[in-house]
């Protein structure tokens, strides 16, 4: 008997771990939500946890699963499926072999992605985008990119690729956490939003739409400095889409209203950029969607190809 | 009998045409240098005569030549050989069928391409780079990268990818020719640098060596901007290795040595750019190798072939 290709996605973040099992074309068959907890032990712990409750949640055995792929913020070693300078999840330089551990937990096979990439990837395949070339731009507590061209995944040479948000595009802008000065991430993350606003970037939205001042001015600014990011995207990979993701992209169609709007706005005065239609090409993930758990499990090895 | 694999570049710049015999494995059988005209019309007729020109050299009928590859400036669409937008070249919106057009002229199946991304690969696979990643920054006239990731050039979604030259990086910086400020062409390329001091940029160079602190300011200022280029490539696509070329890059050594020591000084306040190794990242075009043509032969269809 074939086994049923069921992979499991986990997006394992510094306040929860959201599990999900997805079958072979990506829809969701059943989610499990659990507490995260901090250092390398508790990380396995719980990762193996909330794979055992998708299973019973499904009413299979767990090793009637196909393979498991994990999202993590972090340096992530895809290829041997080592995580270190996870800050969040109280792993630090030492790293932690996730893949080798949860895979000794599980009996299943583990593969481990950094989480912007693995959300880049559920986007790409679960908002109908196959076929072109995307990135997937997460304003979360920090700000990063994701690419997925030519239908893969691209990490780059390093690792690194995608590593917009400390690219400086204000010379004497705020300090950056990396020792830069006017990074993106700087400006328009989702610690940097808080910075210029006490409360939600909802809160926000629904302030500058009540006619608040100050709120305007700060939305306008968050719109315009991601406009810059969606540009810069473009203009050096040239991507088709741009998705909107992470905690401030909760927002929905509002964000994206206001970051094509700004990208309009820019594009007025110089019709080379007019030429790049940039206001079209921005989407934003659909509320609730989890990218990053439905990304890492259609990343996942399956073990009925192996 | 096999055709000997032998095919054809064409480098058509706005003052020159530089036209290279390639074998199979890249390396430069014979080269001509002709005089550019202006004006569709002649821009063939000189196209044409450069590929005569090196058959003759070669002591080969023209149709024993395996096929033509043209890198000219403007915006290329490599699928039907169209060129538009090359206002060095006297070619407008109205566009030349210069793929069409050549073929018919010379017999031999032609194809064209954006002669930055000609020059890319060219680089690529002139320089020993085979099978990494790298960008080719191209600082003549203006500024722009080609991309060659795992083997293949990409053009991006819609040809644009590698525009670099349009990322603002200073927002009361200049005004660019695209209508946006501070852009990374309206801060460093050829014709900026000629605008900052008057004379070659070796001339810059010698003067700034020599003690010339107005020179010494500039030559900082050229190392920096490129520096950003570097970093911008390097962060959002994470390729290996940035090849500088282009006009500019016809310092050789000493440009590529700025370059790589404005990075280490932007290194020095922050662990995160130290961790990305970016001054050993950086190559320059040997000096006199003519990529753009040799890229442009390596991309040519290959008449034995098909």
């Amino acid at each position: 008997m074939t086994r049923p290709p069921i992979r499991v996605g986990l997006d394992i973040g510094g306040t929860k771990v959201l599990a999900v099992a997805v079958d072979g074309a990506g829809g969701v068959l059943a989610g499990v939500r659990l507490a995260s907890e901090s250092g390398p032990d508790r990380v396995v712990r719980v990762a193996t946890t909330a794979v055992t409750e998708l299973a019973l949640r499904l009413g299979v055995e767990r090793s009637a699963l196909g393979g498991v792929g994990v999202g993590v913020p972090g340096l992530v070693d895809a290829a041997n499926g080592m995580l270190s300078h996870a800050v969040n999840l109280g792993v630090g330089s030492d790293g932690l072999a996730l893949a080798e551990r949860l895979q000794a937990s599980t009996g299943l096979p583990v593969s481990v992605e950094n989480d912007v990439n693995a959300a880049a990837f559920g986007a790409y395949r679960g908002m109908a985008l196959d076929g072109r070339d995307i990135a997937y731009l997460s304003i979360g507590t920090g700000l990063a990119a994701g690419l997925v061209l030519d239908g893969r995944l691209r990490r780059g040479a390093r690792g690194t690729a995608g590593e917009i948000g400390h690219v400086s595009i204000e010379p004497e802008g705020p300090l950056c956490g990396c020792g830069q000065r006017g990074c993106l991430e700087a400006l328009v993350s989702g610690s940097a939003i808080a910075r210029a606003w006490p409360g939600t970037a909802a809160a926000l939205f629904r302030a500058a739409s009540a006619g608040d001042v100050t709120a305007a001015r700060v939305r306008r600014q968050v719109a315009r400095h991601l406009a810059v990011a969606v540009r810069l995207l473009v203009l050096t990979v040239d991507v088709d889409v741009v998705v909107l993701g992470g905690g401030v992209a909760e927002l929905g169609q509002p964000l994206r209203e206001a970051v094509s709007g700004a990208l309009r706005r820019q594009a007025e005065g110089s019709a080379f950029l007019a030429s790049l239609d940039l206001s079209a090409r921005v989407d934003v993930v659909p509320a609730g969607r989890p990218v990053a758990a439905i990304g890492a499990a259609l990343l996942a090895p399956d073990q009925g190809r192996q």
